[in-house]
């Protein structure tokens, strides 16, 4: 049973004065508007934590009265950061069932009108309790994988800089031609070195910024010009530390595979993406995930200007999180939105790109661990697809997995990665460096270290000292001293 | 296509010491196990506020790690306090939609931990803001309804309140049967009058409690013994004062009119039932909202021993959400699980009913205003649906609806109901007394009244001059120096 989109609507993505339901019911009317619709068979609703950000629960009632929909059954999903695609397929899945005809997406975030601090706090929710005491944040996380990035394809620290550079200006530049989005000028290379250093190696220009905004999608099953290729959804352990790559998203793969066999479509049938660009480097590593570049090739694509506007493969055509804005429960159906606005060839001159038949949004729950692949393709579309079609989509998915060794409480390290994080959570003191520590019984685990002031002190793959220090992990450079105390100690190998 | 259960499973409800997530692994582990599954399509996760109450966020993703079921899709669904049956229905249909096969529904809730001044504020967030900033709880609008039930079917403070206490005497004797129940202690009239005013003329022992606990449901395309028969699901205004009617819910009735319907089934063909009885009240309202006995007319089934146990119509085998406990997020999916160990014959000899081989559940979200019904039946049941089929329940719905006239500041209204709160929540004096007021324009607006310490003071139905102070309606008696004020100043007729 094919499944089909009627009608979209969004608000501007931006610092809004406007009620979350306010702004939610704004992008509902458009969209209901254009499926010529004024009551719909259910509504699913978006919204990552409403609860903390705005004070309300039992939101998804209050979303129907406002929109005047009284009675119909209306439903809040929540995956994370992905809330907005996992309400998209929750709602697929709703109508696909032949139980409902047209059914309303409706996706939303309000995070503006509290200080920075606290919606860090808030946002650090999402990430495994056992990492966030330590204080990590979604850019530390995410700088440390950006650090582990250039180690693994051997990029200086300069050239990382440059490349994340990139993603970023390449963004903003997209985002002047988008109305709805919240960024709307272009950035040089000397504003992105001149932005303030959030976590080492990650300033502002490498984080989606703070955003209100609300996107809504309408599903139905009656033809229309654009259909419901595939959806695909999968997990990954909640803990960063148990991940066997630092490097790439088992969910991303996973739920690539799962899209795109059941789209029956291979990487390269994609003619454009909307990639969750939460961190610059994660759109560089959601398009290697995705399998349209080999793993560590997916910067020189975007050097090269592949992924840029007027490429060969577009990612992010929309400005991407990094200018649309990123209301986090909003993003992934405001990506699909961008992707109808193009299959329909209304993006507007300057954004609207020549192929833009089959579109591909990747969006990502939590620190790599709820992610979704949608793709959208004009109905009119004329593909045959073979008798015993096949995949050649085979990504390698190293699945991760928790240790059951338990981990020393001291002894020696390698330091896998690591950070310095300036932005800190509400009750840490900033800078706090942050670490992966993969101890000698080959456990790796998260650990802080007090003492250092500056990222060019510690480097990654060397040997430290670990201990622990009122229930956390702390780490130290490995000196004679460390030494000949682990020496006297003996070392905790696998007990 | 057919969907049916293969497996069931949940904690005992109460004050546990374990986390969220491990009393919810518990739940899914015997679910798993019954259905002889290690790995399953999806995980649809059903938890109401774990943002408040646990403080975790990406909780869907959380729980996919802990059962080591990492990788599979796995997706938070929530409906305030049915979130449990919000979770089922949504599971419901990605099984229907023939792209999954076997999925788990989850659900669960910690509340106990949390001192109850702040539990209540954020059971408190379900309610309309504008009506929550008066300071009202759940309560508090239960008791309101509870007296308006009792003025519009002539019942004496002295019947209503022996037809309370009947509801939570059976319940608590239900509940001695259920291992799983939160209290398993019959409890006698001489119990129920000595507990606490929660709200007049609610005690303690009208409430459903603070609990912990999980439960757990595997869906399957596969056919079992048990089969889930219809669903419904609606919603109704969020703010109370909107409602038409104050003594029945119209989410539950259309709920139960789209179940029916999906089911072929009408009232008269339930054996037996759980009911939402988070306030005894609702007990009763619920099984004349689902068609069992005319309005108004609940309590006397009651009192008759038809909903009792060994009754022509069980309501409540379990204990219900006042015995078993009423851990928010689970609430919904106890219920069924309830369901399928009496279809299955494995309640056990004391709590087994003996006509049982279809059950209903009744899950109110919110105060009524997101309920879902569902219906659940015997595979090997016989039986015949005529062709041209239609059903015998029509239940009076009355549309809420949302005034547009503007309500007055100052004059005279009708006090229609009130109450006296002494549990309030966070910030607020008590003893607080509250009402729904109807202005002379014919608007309902809620009020509190500062003055008034005993509910004994007033009455329904009276007049009452309305003032405002501090944005908040106030209302007072309607004396000789108010009546003058009034005069005075001109009546604020509908302008």
């Amino acid at each position: 049973m094919d499944i089909y989109i009627s009608g979209v609507g969004m608000t501007k993505f931006g610092r809004s004065k406007d009620s979350l339901e306010k702004m939610m019911a704004e992008a509902a009317s458009s969209a209901l508007k254009e499926a010529q619709l004024e009551r719909v068979d259910a509504i699913y609703l978006g919204v990552m934590n409403v609860e903390e950000f705005v004070g309300d629960s039992n939101f998804a009632t209050l979303l129907a009265d406002t929109l005047g929909l009284t009675g119909i059954p209306s439903t809040r999903v929540e995956t994370a950061s992905s809330t907005g695609a996992g309400a998209f397929e929750t709602a697929f899945y709703a109508v696909a069932s032949g139980h409902m005809k047209h059914v309303l997406v409706l996706a939303g975030e309000k995070m503006t009108h509290l200080p920075t601090a606290k919606t860090t706090r808030i946002l650090s929710e999402v990430i495994d309790r056992s990492e966030r005491r330590y204080g990590a944040t979604m850019p530390a996380l995410a700088a440390m994988i950006a650090q582990k990035y250039a180690r693994e394809f051997n990029l200086s620290p300069l050239k990382l800089e440059d490349i994340l550079a990139q993603a970023a200006i390449k963004n903003h530049s997209n985002g002047t031609f988008n109305p709805y989005a919240q960024f709307r000028k272009t950035i040089t290379k000397e504003d992105y070195l001149k932005s303030q250093m959030v976590s080492y190696p990650l300033r502002l220009y490498d984080c989606a910024p703070i955003t209100d905004g609300a996107s809504a999608i309408i599903l139905t099953s009656e033809p229309t010009p654009i259909k419901v290729s595939g959806i695909g959804h999968a997990t990954d352990t909640a803990a960063v530390r148990h991940r066997t790559s630092f490097t790439s998203f088992n969910s991303t793969k996973e739920a690539a595979q799962k899209a795109y066999t059941m789209a029956q479509l291979n990487p390269s049938d994609i003619q454009f993406a909307e990639v969750h660009d939460a961190f610059t480097l994660f759109e560089i590593i959601g398009t290697e995930d995705l399998g349209f570049f080999p793993p560590g090739e997916g910067w020189r694509a975007l050097e090269e200007g592949i992924t840029h506007l007027r490429g060969r493969l577009p990612i992010n055509p929309s400005g991407g999180l990094k200018a649309r804005g990123h209301p986090v429960g909003a993003s992934g159906l405001a990506q699909l939105v961008e992707i109808v606005y193009q299959l329909k060839g209304e993006a507007g001159k300057k954004r609207q790109l020549e192929r833009a038949e089959i579109g591909l949004a990747q969006s990502i729950g939590g620190l790599g661990n709820n992610n979704l692949v949608t793709i959208l393709e004009r109905s009119d579309r004329k593909r045959i697809v073979k008798e015993g079609w096949s995949p050649d989509y085979h990504p390698e998915i190293r699945v991760s997995k928790k240790s059951s060794i338990p981990p020393p409480s001291e002894g020696v390290g390698i330091l896998e990665t690591f950070t310095t994080l300036y932005a800190t959570p509400e009750g840490f003191r900033s800078p706090l460096t942050l670490g992966f520590v993969k101890t000698e019984a080959g456990e790796r685990v998260m650990a802080c270290n007090p003492d250092y002031r500056s990222p060019k002190e510690l480097k990654m793959g060397k040997k430290v000292y670990l201990k622990t220090r009122e229930g956390l992990y702390v780490f130290e450079k490995f000196t004679l001293w460390s030494r000949l105390k682990h020496w006297f100690k003996g070392s905790p190998k696998s007990s």
